[in-house]
């Protein structure tokens, strides 16, 4: 087991958590290489292997538009999100790349105080850890939602 | 502090709740040593002592039963599952066993798409280092769960 | 990234909610070296930095008060609480003290059976690292929670 790799990716899940859940969706895209991918797909269609994401980016580009998007729609201002992430569990693919598969799981909480489960399901992680800078960052992250309701899940990145 | 150790286990308990909701339940069995025992218990009655336990197997084939059982019942089916696990403590017992606690949660998400929290409380684990092929596996699994509705608590392995 | 410090202070919190969860909150203050502060604040007050916490100490001495008073009150004892803790950041300030951001969740669980989310939000610890025996413990804990609704939060620490 490598301890300081598994490490490294638990810590890459614990900033990118942070980061979405204190609003500070600018710095999303950067948990990403420049042409790094980005899906939410169900389980269900992720078993059956129909390519059909509820959302898609291949770029860091695409993903600071929906950012802006996200911004100028305003919609989820009122509420909040609090990601838990757990069973990490890492695989060296190469000298620079690892792959990683967690559970995670995310709550909202509207602005009534009302707190209900958002979400829930798991990161499917391809990491390179040498991205900008030296930092692990995504090369491909597919979200498999457990549920397949997403009328709701536009809302924010998973 | 054995870093190892810890990390050790975590990646057992991370590996354990990945096969049960991968629905590879197959696998569930060899997580265990051949004479390794599974117990879910209420907290209300783990407390009290009673040893009136709501699922109990003492080895490997009884495991290896309840699967098959699962299978062939199918009720569960049109449902999914999503552990969490954290906060695990480690103790080391002897040079090749340790015990271990952690509080778990888990969702079960309806094929409606509706999520809610089915289960949640304590694995007191006592684990085997050098089990099967030097892996670590359980030799003693007690799921303490926090609450005492157990209707539907039968469906899946905890 | 610094191993050993990263799994000192996850040790310290999973120590913490087991002992909350576990009803040992004779325990509770001794996570807290003797001057320790503890504050449960709104994600919204905290953020538009006002100065009202909805619950506040900041000695041992008055989280031992408040254990008294909870034990006298008595009215929290029929219902189970689980927390989850995760996504924990971890800071060096100096030789002796870190700072760390984790999320926590906190579910309740009634002497019916019924499981609700009572709390979610982030730990914003303050730890010094050699204090009683060695041992890290609480300078300051500032559970910022999401919700802003709080009738119930007082049950116990979180």
């Amino acid at each position: 087991m490598d301890i300081e790799l598994q490490l490294t990716v638990e810590n890459l899940l614990a900033r990118y958590v942070h980061a979405l859940d204190n609003d500070r969706l600018e710095e999303w895209p950067q948990f990403f290489v420049q042409t790094g991918s980005y899906r939410i797909v169900t389980a269900e269609n992720y078993e059956r292997g129909l390519p059909l994401p509820i959302v898609y980016a291949d770029s860091r580009a695409m993903l600071r538009d929906r950012v802006s998007a996200l911004r100028h729609a305003n919609v989820y201002e009122a509420q909040r999100y609090r990601h838990a992430v757990s069973a990490t569990l890492v695989e060296r693919q190469d000298a620079h790349t690892v792959r990683a598969v967690s559970h995670f799981q995310v709550l909202r909480i509207m602005h009534t105080g009302e707190t209900a489960i958002f979400a829930s399901g798991r990161y499917l992680d391809r990491i390179r850890l040498n991205g900008d800078g030296g930092a692990a960052q995504f090369e491909e992250k597919i979200v498999v939602c457990d549920s397949r309701r997403f009328d709701t899940l536009l809302a924010i990145p998973l």
